[in-house]
């Protein structure tokens, strides 16, 4: 265990965050590049609003919890004023995405750019206590939580009244933002709405019959026989599991962290390529072919969320499956994902572990899974390790 | 040629055209099914436009142009009547999406679904000359051409202003869709229209540096460093170029010929894969990883346009070269997308030549890519073998 939790170490805090650092800064207009080709150099220069959030929560959490270093501070605020100004409309919803100089490009249909925004300053707020930042982080929350029955608004493409679903995404990333923003939400708020979301990735998306957890589903949880009702994504379903069990921490539930734990190694189980090795990325739950070309391809998120569950997992059950999974996913993890002679590590694979795309950022890849996952992989090993110690 | 004439005309008829009209009937609630797995076996009932009106447009052309076969008709007349009655909205805009008893599913922001309800009712009407399908053709028709500047109109997710980007598709889509109601619109439309569709494909998304179309520029033409503006996809540049030969045709065009040549060969040579074969599904034209992770799949559609325009192409110029193209085109279609042991062929395959999915049909592979290109390419085969028998 120490040996497997100074690799993560290392890796993060050697190669990774200074790979960012280096490499993502736009000293001209502001906010960080994400694409990045294999050696960090810039090949576009768009802003997309999910990964220059997300980048400030990273460096926001790690001057918090690993160490308070001025250059994290500094990248965090970096971005955050790049944010502040050009990353919301008139009524304070995130874009989707932004010109170098902060130029909108892509409206606000997409919650998930508000989440995100709404995490970064609500970690940025912790490690540099401006009232302005609180007040965004709270405001930018609140306008999620109106907007979640109808996420994408008037962007909607689907008929009302025809085939209602809703999906798994939005309640999944509010059980994570609830607990990141507890600091700024008063008790009762938490408490309104912890058991809602938990009931709603543990009941409602959760289907008994398969064990699995659905993307898309009625909103009484019942199933949809079409290609949206029949999609489940492994690595989405492990990555709620990890937050679950940190809600099941949080909460003193042992419950909710038994039941997290057999659905994440359920959903490990269905979603590991037997043939090849790693974790598809979409699968259709009746077997029919499903809707998404990529679906085979392993990626880089799902493989570090994963790797999170199971640190997480074997930390607080112990579960001896737990272990021999981790190892198994390590392995394939590190042998494929990781470029041994870059920093960083790539992101998409074909389904046989093939390299697909040569880049480190992109459109969607960012400062963010890839240290995310490593610092909790760290953290959880670590207090194995001292569990074991002291022991 | 006689002999490849006889594969594509026996393969049409006897293994293609029977599969769709056995199969894909919903003799219970209308329209056809298209979501058929490798037997032909209904996994999905959703009923998508595009797909729809193309089985509609595939059974009416062959009663025209084939044989008067009167259960091509009554297939043609049987999705068109789910079509009149289901399809579009009050206001003359086609779904995208429908379930399989016809309550919209998914709202009118693709105008391709208008585009090929108008092919339908233009094609339906030449072999059953109900004044009501000329009146839906031409309706639609100009509903296209009124959408046509902004072709999501409420959907649409872009910042006007920013980065005013249109779309190769229509303009595509147009430059055969105006020939194919030739019949239906009066001459001074097609005469307005046609120079302007063919300078859009050669001239505007056509960039003359790289000797590729573009699949988005902006409104003069010129280049956009952007994830869209460096998009290219080899198969829409190759199916245009078929367009613009039948244009070349009809209007007697002989520069526009050897231009639409020049770039199918041009396209053809950059989008190969020289180390497994077949032909990319989409490029970046300055060779920076491309967002779509489907990009070196290789698919049946865009292999069967290619076969149809080298056909055209040797027809018209007796170009040397593009039958060797054919030839390799050839080899590599039937081998890797004919399916031996069931009728239909396979519609996505890896890079590798894979088959990815086991499905004959989809949401987005009906009954039409792989007939018209077999028809096609008959028809021009059967051309060459007569000239040179008779000349």
């Amino acid at each position: 265990m120490e040996s497997y939790s100074k690799l993560y170490k290392e890796e993060l805090l050697d190669r990774v965050i200074p790979f960012w650092l280096e490499k993502s800064q736009d000293t001209a207009y502001g906010g960080y590049f994400t694409c990045l080709d294999r050696t960090g150099k810039v090949y576009d220069t768009d802003k997309f609003i999910w990964l220059q959030a997300r980048q400030v929560w990273m460096f926001s959490m790690l001057y918090e919890r690993v160490e308070a270093k001025p250059e994290w501070l500094a990248m965090a605020r970096h971005g955050a004023a790049f944010l502040q100004r050009y990353g919301s409309d008139g009524q304070g919803n995130f874009y989707f995405s932004l010109t170098q100089s902060g130029a909108p490009l892509v409206q606000p249909y997409n919650i998930f750019s508000d989440c995100f925004a709404a995490m970064a300053f609500g970690a940025l707020y912790k490690i540099d206590p401006k009232e302005e930042y609180a007040v965004l982080a709270k405001k930018t929350f609140q306008n999620i939580l109106s907007r979640k029955d109808r996420p994408k608004g008037k962007y909607t493409k689907t008929v009302s009244g025809t085939r209602d679903l809703k999906g798994f995404a939005l309640p999944m990333i509010l059980s994570n933002l609830t607990l990141e923003l507890e600091h700024l939400l008063d008790k009762q708020t938490v408490d309104e709405l912890v058991p809602g979301v938990i009931r709603e990735v543990m009941e409602v998306f959760y289907q008994k019959e398969s064990g699995l957890i659905l993307e898309n589903v009625y909103p009484d949880g019942s199933f949809s026989d079409s290609f949206e009702g029949r999609l489940t994504s492994p690595g989405h379903a492990l990555e709620a599991m990890w937050f679950m069990l940190d809600l099941s921490k949080r909460f003193g539930d042992k419950a909710l962290m038994d039941k997290a734990v057999r659905i994440g190694l359920d959903t490990l189980e269905y979603g590991w390529d037997k043939t090849y090795g790693g974790i598809y990325y979409f699968m259709d739950v009746k077997g029919h072919p499903p809707e998404k070309l990529e679906w085979n391809q392993k990626l880089w998120w799902v493989h570090l969320e994963t790797l999170v569950f199971l640190a997480k997992a074997y930390e607080m059950s112990g579960s001896k499956q737990c272990y021999q999974w981790f190892e198994k996913v390590h392995d394939y993890t590190w042998e494929h994902f990781r470029d041994k002679d870059y920093p960083e590590w790539y992101g998409y694979l074909d389904r046989y572990g093939k390299i697909q795309l040569p880049l480190k950022g992109g459109k969607w890849k960012g400062c963010f899974h890839v240290p995310r996952g490593l610092y909790q992989v760290w953290q959880s090993l670590e207090q194995i390790s001292s569990a074991k110690a002291t022991g």
